[in-house]
Formats: structure tokens, C-alpha cells, sequence
């Protein structure tokens, strides 16, 4: 078989020991495999790169995706789904492995319902994917998080501060509360939880109070406030510096930003906010993500030498499993509200 | 109650994350914690410190163990069951909560038959004890390995040469397997698999002669030659220049030391090796261990308060449990030889 | 002599490193230490802390400072020299130690021509001070950012972007040129070299044009337009999206986010900004800045200890050398021009 | 022209970051660069590589050299410098530019004095070569072994333990007082300082009594006994154990494992020996080297522009000169006996 491999949606660390091991087990399987350029646009456009161990060697260790990556969406392009049957048939395509999230995914189980044959591998830094324990990219995501605020640490406590830091995450808050529970965050803030400004401040100036004058507030780029409209009780504070869209997320600045003004404004302690932005999401990745990636690769190398498409490779406890690509989309995976409750125990 | 605890065996990054969440946990709890010092041999000399909120600031992101730690088997002393129980009813100690490997969880499973009350926390950087899905201190290890043999890379392929890298794992090799893996090693060693140096060097042959003249071997300390007696096929290997002892250990120099210079000799290529040692056990722990062993912590102190003694806190997917102490013991937890699958998918 | 030691202004990698050798040395050269708490606040305040041995115990590698920090300035307090010295004389202090940048040390300069006996220690992460060579905390804060541009790489590779970073230096571009040049910048803006954002664009452009379609733009916080009253040539620039203060420095979101929103706009590249912010100042030390405070602090330690006042230990060449207090503050340590043309040679 | 560019010698990190700025600077100069392959061997053997901007994109944060390397002498080849100069010839190369340590220096200096036209780079881990302040590729070991400390303090601390770490460093320790300041080490053994190992015992010994019960012994490779002989003042210690080679070295295990093993035997405290090995050259270089790197690159190339052949880049203070190949070779630059001062003010 030739075997086409693309990859959609943000850039994620891991992406490139997925293909790697793509292209390394399916040579053995005997089959050919074609790199797709720019994910779903690539097929679109007909922009292939050849993928032998050559193209392959090195890149385990690297960030970011040789086939480089895109967010165009086939359903959203006039005949797409007919154009991508009409491309692989031309390039003597005979089937598709799609590494990307809920959108890349989301293409793939119609393209599989259309008739396409495809195998899924889930990515996001976010960890928010249905059906799988974790992704790769989001042991990665969380280091960087958590050294940046071991860093943070250090200035908070050698000036009095209040930190804020601002991770990824806007629709669930799985960076925040593992980077907040390994940086030892005494307030983490999610979109699963919406907040009240005035707990929050309790929660610092309780800590104050008890001789511990620096605080670092973690908090998901999608975490909202927890009264109507996303105003505050007293109705000043998004009137005065928030601007929030449809979804309550914050439009301009960042959350981090307007949180950090409110709680200085309110409580009187300096407080300083961090954005970590895109580094997160760059650069080497974690061996615990190179593992995760290397593994799921063979594996939907494996159910593609084995004719099993319309599945995609997840983790689930310590094993690699199959589970259907309709099941992984469709329904977001937030913070299990557990954890929350384990992070809450060092709240203050 | 008034909770002891204590950290036994060899030190393990997270260590300090859990005696963390035991301590704040318990004090929510509306329990005291006592600090037991170096493991079993604080409870039998009454050597104990305070663990209040000051004494675990900022422990979090440290390695080591605040607690100090010791290989001190309590039935290997005389009457060691009795003097704990003395010495715990002295102090007021109402229970146990003890951090350590297959050993210390050992001794805690006999002294819960014995009638005292004790919790365990499962801690191996080999992440060979049975009953868990990992151990904290894992994580890290490969980590610190995976960095290793990235760096290692470099050199291999300036110089044309063949590095071995040895890495802790002396009944198991985990560790082996999971940086081998990320850190895209061309042959991997580990106990549960016997190896044919004559196997190995034909690998590294062939590698060459499709043009790529570097290689790296990641070997467990405890690997083990596959034919009989720790003799290779023809005799030689192990008369000329390795001793190993009664379980087919190499006891001087170290089996990487002595498996690089036996390649050199029979590919004729350029090898050398590097021994990681005590820099794979030491310094901060990943987020993955610290939040894992938060995880624990809080879980433990949490069966602790609840009365139920003689179990484990253990992870099974993405969840915290409790497993009996005695299924924690007992037993090794060997490599998942489909794990070893994926990774041989690499060699060579 | 008792000797007291502050540190003032920001917080550094390395305050510690100088902190520990100067209570060592002056231990051994037999005098007393004694802490002053949060810069010159502590000894207007009567703020002391012990400085023993225990003290000092573990905190080389730490960020930050065990002593706290402030930015109060003995001159704008009332009658600041005259109770300076009146509590020198009450808490039986001898003579000062002051670790701090040209704010600390213009006081500390003030203080000698007033008749304080006092030593100074350069501090500034910016390097941007006059009369040493290098500063400590500056090779960490370019080694973070450097390891930040690393990340964006792959992320602008993988996605066809320009990704702009925001690093320190409101005066100067130390920073912004080291890291600059060891992240592989195609683009360097720094205070020292206003900038034509029209120039900026076009190096960008003809970058993509020659097949690299990602590009990397290092920008110090303090970077200005080179155009007249900091209004681009067409005049729309800085009207349309940018508020500067008095000194040409953007007032609202940070120069980066409005440099990146111009670039996107101007080129059509999809185009993101990353602030790194107080990251760059916290956590662990490299060994650079660790053995460059050591020597600073065992120097200025024996500076006292031989009364010989009025000076600051500071870096010149491979040796560590006494310059006269004066001549460290009032002028600042601009970018070497030279330096900033290697930068040049890669730009595009 | 056309440069003929080589790296000889162990790897080390920066090499990259040089070649990369050598042939950047030269085609923006006008002139053609060619890579020779391993060494003085290339030139030998005529093994080349073009040297275009595609083939420096992406290397400067990668460690290693992409030219590979070797330790070809061609002095000690049969008419090694008319070959050299007859394949110049052949290849229409003008000029050399020879990266490397004292031996390729060396060749690069007799080879001028025979009429062929070089420039030289320094190039050395170790930061043992003369007319330069330090080398690249030191900082990054520094920093390696450095953080390698680190970890082992913390599983000194828990086991009450002597770590003794050995580091490279054959004749001259750079690194070992660099590491060993950074990394606040009890004990630092040198090449230039021969020791005796009953005062580093009684420092341990001493370290104890006063409540600290865990040491750090820093050992460079090349640290020899301060005896006669190399033999321990009783006469037992090298004789039981410890083979050394006419220059004083110890042959077989290191002499890190050598003294671990004695100071246990007559200290009485538990003792264990990492010897770091080739982890230390290995690996992305830190900041510092990729900017000294670069920078002595570009000048080399304007060297070469100039037609200024016979020197080498230097780093002086913080500024780039020229300095004549035969001053860089012949004599060793060892370790400031001012700087190991300041390492012993915190022995003990």
C-alpha cells in the first residue's frame, strides 16, 4: 500500500516521533509511505514530500513537523471530500494517517464515513481529546509551564508579589492544574470552574495574613468568571478593564493581564502577570511525549497494515488501544474534578 | 492522630512532593504528622522532626528527601517489630505512613500483619514494583537519561563512533526502554531479555554498511549475556574481561564499560562508553513526578484519615487507588515485552 | 567589624551566589555578618536577619534573594542618610555591603561621599551597567530567552509564521543581541538602533522570497521607531495602534504585540508575539553567574576586610577588580556596535 | 577565494555555530566556502562537502560538527603537507580556515610557516589553550557538570553521602573549579594542585563534626597524588589500588572511582563516584558558546577576507583579536591559582 501521513491543526511536540514511527514501521509492514504537506491542504493542493529513512533521520528529538501543518478544513473547501479522493487516486494514495485534534479528526471520521480509508493518531498540547487517557505535546506543555513557575517563585518571593501566569488552555484546564499542581500554585484558575474575584483575593490575603507575602495565581487562557455576563458582583470589574467575546473569553490583553490589574487594585499586593504564549508549544519534546508518540505511531501504522481503518490509536492506562474516530470527537475531555479537588488541598 | 512518616531505600525524585501532601492533607484532616528520620532506622532510634506547614515550604520542586533515608530493615534487627511498636506508642505515633520501594512496603505489610497501622506509598526509580502503574522518580530518570543519549548523539556522529550508554536497572529495565526509545537508540539491553553480543555487533554492522557509522546501546546495569553461564557462544567474552556474580552481574567496571570494549574488538569500531550512575536518581523532579506524587500523598493521607490501613496508594490509568500492600510486594514488574516490541521497531 | 549586606532593585540570578561568599569570607577573615532585609528599606526600617553559616546553607543554586528586595531610595526618604546612620550606629554595624544596580549603587555611592563605609557589588540583568564587563544574572536571563527562541523556531517553521519575541532591556539590548544571535534572529531591534518597521518587513519579505518561510524577530522591550516623535513615515503606525510615553516607550501591551500586529498587517505573514517577562529573571543561576557572584562576593568580602571603601568588585577582562563607586553609575553600558554588526550578518 | 573550512579534534559544542558564521560571513564577503570532511583527513583523502546556506540552516543550536571530525595528524602522515597543498591545488582551494584544539592548531601553524594560507579558531572543552580568555564548548560543560552536582547534592544530603564527581579536564581544571564553585563543592582536585588524600579526608572528616553529613568531592581526570610517585604518603594507597601511567594518571576505572573507594575505606562515611565522561561535550551548546562561536566565525572569515592568514580569532576581554597561530600553541594555559583560592574559601 501507499500510505499517505499528515498532520492539522497548532504544532505540538511529539508530532514528529508519530511520523517517524509511521513511516519506519510501515516500511517493514512493506508498504510505501507520502508525506502530505501542510495537513489537510496538502491533499488539497497535491503538495507531497517523499518520506524515506533519510527524510526520517534526526527528527525524534525535534519540535514542531517536517510535513509542516495548517488549519484548512476539507469540508469547508467547495467538493472538498471529492477532491481529496481525486488527489489520492492520482498520487496513488491508498489510504490516510491524520495526526491532529478535534478538527483534523473531526475530518477524518467524515472522509472514513465517506469512504476514504483512515487511521487517526490524537494530538493536542491541551489534553482535552475524548478517548484518550492523555496526548502527547501535553507532558511537554506542562514542564515548560511548571519551570516557568519555579522561575516565577523566586521573584514573587524576593519582591512581595503576587504572580499570575497564564497558560494554554481555552477550553479545558488541564495545563493549569498540572502545572499549578507541580509548581505548587496557591490558586489555579479554570474554564471548568468559573471564578469569583473576591474568593480569589480572600485566598492571597488569608495568606498574607498568615506570613507568607507572595502568591502565584495559575490560570487557563479560557478560565471565566463565575457571575452572570461575566461580570463581578459588584459590576465594576469587567466594565472597567474586560472585554469579553461570546464564549466569556476575555478579548484583548489576556486573561492574565486583567486578573493581575484587578487583584493589585483590590488586595493592594504588587502583582505582576506572565503570558507564556507559544513556548509552550515549541522546541524538543519530553521523552514521557517521544514514548507516547513513537508508540502510537506503530500502532496506527499497524491497524493500517491490518486493514482496521475508521479507528484511532489512544492510550488508555499503560496499553495502546483502537477506539472508533466518531468516539474521539464530537466531546471535549475536561479536568476531572478530582484532580481539581487534589490541587485545591494547597490552595493558600 | 498523630500520623509518622518516613522515606526508605534509595532517594527518588518526588520523595518531598509527597511527604508535602501527606503533611497538608493531614492537617486539613485535623491530624499531626511527626517526620520519622532515615527511613525504618528513625522509628527504632527515635530520631524524629516536626512537620508543620513551615517545615514543607517550598520542599515541592527538591529533590531528595527532607526526611533523610536509610536501608534499615526492621527484621533484620533483634526484636525490630516490638521496638517499633514501643517506640511508635512513646511517642504517641498512632500510625504509619511509609514511602519506599519493594523493601520498606516489605517490612509495612509485615508490621500491618503485626497490628500496626500503616499506609504505603509505592517509590522506585525502576518502576519495577508490582501493583502500580508507575512510580514517581521514574519520570525524571528517563528524563535525565533521554538528555544524556540526545547529547551523546552528537558525539556518536562526529566521530564516527559507537556509544553505550548504562542506565540504572538492575532487576528490570524500564528505564532502558522508555529513553531508549525517546532518545532513538539503535540497540536496547535490558535484563528481562538476554543478549547475544554477537547479535548486537551484527546490528551495528549492518547500520554501517547502509551508510550510517554512528550507533548508540542503551544497556540496563543489570542486562545479561543470553547463553548459558554468562558465557558467550565461543568462550571468550566473559573469561577474557568480565566477572559477573552468582545472579550474572558484572561486578567491576560495569556491564557498559565492559560491553564497549568487547564491540570495539569484534566490529572493529570505535566505542565508548558512559555509566549515568547517581545523576539519573538526584535534582528536581519532572511535573510528572511531582504531581504524581502529590497525587499519592494527598490519597494516602486520605486513607489515613478514613482508617484503612494495610493498603497502597497506587495509580491504574488516570486514577489514584488503594491496592493491599502484600499484592504490592512479592513480585517484579518486568518490561511489557510489546513494549520492547515497539522499541526494537528502531534497532539498527 | 560587623558588616551588613543588602540587596536592592530587581531580583537576579546569582544575589545569593554573592550573598554566601560574602558571609563566608568575611566569617573566615573574622568578622560578623548581619542580613538587612528588602534593599535599603531594611536599614531605615531597623529590618536585620542572621547571617551564619546555617544561614547560607543551600543557597547557591536558588533564584531570587534570601535578604528580600525593594526599590527604596534612601535620598527620597526624609532625613534617609541621617537615619542610615543612626541605625548603622545602633545595630553596631560597621560598614556596608551593597548588591544592587545603578539605582542601589548611586546610593551607596552617595552614602560613601557622606562618610558610610561601604563596598558595592554590580547587580543587573540588563548588563547595561557601566565599569564591568559583565554582570551576573545577564548569561542567565539570554540563556532563558535563547532556549525560548529555540521553542518559536519549530512553531514558526511548522506554521509558516513570523513569531515575534519581546525580551528585557528597557535602555539597552544586551539581551535582545546575545540571545539574538544565539537563537539564530533574523531580525534584532534594540533601544541602541531605532528601527524603520517598513526596513523590518522588507528583510522579512525577501526572506520568504528566497524559500524560508518562517521568520524569527528578537525585540528588547525599550526598542524604538527610528521616525521622528516615533510616528512611522506614513504617519498611520503609531496613531493607528500604538501609545508611547515621554521616552518613546509603548505604554500598553508591550512593544512586541504591536510590532507583530504591524508586521501581520504590512506583509500578509501570519504573525504572533511571545512576552517573556519575569521569567528571565527567576530560578536557578547557570554556572556563569554562579561563579561570577562567588568571585564578586569573596572580592568585595576582602575589599572590606583590608577597608578599603568606596569601591565595587566588578569584572574586567578574566579578572575581578575594584573601580571606584562614582565611576559605576551615571552612564549607562550601551550595546557594542561591533557586537551588534556580527547580529547583522545574519539578519534575513 | 574559495575557503577550505575543517574541524579537528574532540567534538564540542559550538563548532556548529562557527562553521555556520564562517561560511555566512564569507559568501557575504564573496567567496566560496567548501567543508572538508573529518578533519585534516578530508584534505588527505580529499572528502569534501558544499558549504552553502541550505547547509548551515538549522545548525547552530545543534551540538557536534557537521563536518565530523578527526584526530589526523598530517605531520605524522607520509608527506602530509605536499599532499595537502597538492589538493588544495586540485581542489582550486585557496585558504583554510582549521577549527580546533592544540594538535590542529598545531598542524595549522607548522602549515603556514610552509607557505599554505590558514586561519585558525580555538576550539577546546577543557579551556586549557593559550592567548585566548576561554574557548567555546567550555561553558556548555561547565554548565553540564554543573547541573550533574546539583542532582547529586540532593542524594547526598538523603543518604548521608560523599559523591565524588569526576570531570574532564587532562591537564588543566577548568571545568572542575568552575563546576565545583557552581556547584558549592566541599572538596576540588586538580591537575595543577597534586593532592594528598589524607587533608581531603580530615576536610570531610572535619565537615562532619560540624552537623554537615554528605560531601562533595569535584575531581578533574587529570588530578594526581602530591606524593612522590604518585604512591600515598603510608605507601598502601596505590599499590592496593590504583595503577597510574608515567604521567601520573590512573589507568584503569578513573581516578574518580579510585578515590571514592579510599576515602570511604579510611573515612568511614559511605561513598559513591560518577564520572560524567563524554555527557560533558556532547549536546546544544548554552548561549555564551553559540554567541563566542559566531563571533569568532565572522571574524575569521573577515580575517580571511583581509588576507590576514597565520592567526587565530581570540576572545580578549570581551573583545575578538587576532593572535599568532605559533602563540597559541605550545604551552598549556592552567587554572589561575587566584580562582582556585576563591573555590577553597568554601572548602569544608
Amino acid at each position: 500500500m501507499k500510505i499517505g501521513i499528515l498532520t492539522g491543526g497548532g504544532d505540538c511536540p511529539g508530532l514528529n516521533a508519530v511520523i517517524r514511527a509511521v513511516v519506519r514501521k510501515s516500511l517493514q509492514n512493506g508498504h510505501d509511505v507520502i508525506g502530505i504537506r501542510e495537513g489537510w491542504r496538502g491533499i488539497l493542493e497535491n503538495n507531497f514530500m517523499t518520506l524515506d529513512l533519510d527524510a526520517i533521520s534526526g527528527i525524534l528529538p525535534r519540535g514542531g513537523t517536517i510535513l509542516g501543518t495548517s488549519r484548512t478544513n476539507v469540508y469547508k473547501v467547495e467538493n472538498g471530500e471529492e477532491k481529496v479522493k481525486q488527489n489520492m487516486k492520482d498520487a496513488g494514495i491508498d489510504c490516510l494517517v491524520a495526526i491532529g485534534g478535534e478538527d483534523t479528526l473531526g475530518v477524518a471520521s467524515k472522509l472514513y464515513k465517506g469512504g476514504v480509508k483512515v487511521v487517526g493518531v490524537p494530538k493536542t498540547i491541551d489534553n482535552d481529546l475524548n478517548a484518550t487517557d492523555y496526548t502527547f505535546g501535553f507532558d511537554t506543555a506542562v514542564n515548560i509551564a511548571t519551570e516557568a513557575i519555579d522561575r516565577l517563585h523566586t521573584t514573587a518571593e524576593a519582591h512581595n508579589r503576587v504572580m499570575v501566569v497564564e497558560v494554554m488552555g481555552r477550553h479545558a484546564g488541564w495545563i493549569a492544574v498540572h502545572a499549578g499542581i507541580a509548581g505548587g500554585a496557591d490558586v489555579i484558575l479554570i474554564p471548568e470552574k468559573p471564578f469569583d474575584l473576591d474568593e480569589v483575593c480572600d485566598v492571597i490575603t488569608k495568606r498574607h495574613a498568615r506570613g507568607k507575602n507572595f502568591s502565584i495565581v495559575v490560570v487557563s487562557e479560557g478560565a471565566k468568571l463565575k457571575t452572570e455576563n461575566n461580570v463581578d458582583k459588584d459590576g465594576s470589574f469587567v466594565l472597567s478593564s474586560m472585554e469579553v467575546d461570546a464564549f466569556g473569553h476575555v478579548k484583548l490583553g489576556g486573561i492574565g493581564n486583567v486578573i493581575a490589574e484587578e487583584i493589585e487594585k483590590r488586595t493592594g499586593f504588587e502583582t505582576r502577570a506572565t503570558v507564556l504564549g507559544y513556548i509552550q508549544r515549541g522546541g524538543s519534546p519530553t521523552a514521557f511525549d517521544r514514548v507516547l508518540g513513537t508508540r502510537l505511531g506503530v500502532f496506527a501504522a499497524d491497524l493500517v497494515d491490518k486493514g482496521e481503518f475508521g479507528y484511532m490509536a489512544a492510550l488508555k492506562g499503560k496499553d495502546i488501544v483502537a477506539v472508533k474516530l466518531e468516539e474521539a470527537v464530537g466531546e471535549l475531555k475536561t479536568v476531572d474534578l478530582e484532580l481539581y479537588k487534589v490541587a485545591e488541598t494547597f490552595f493558600g
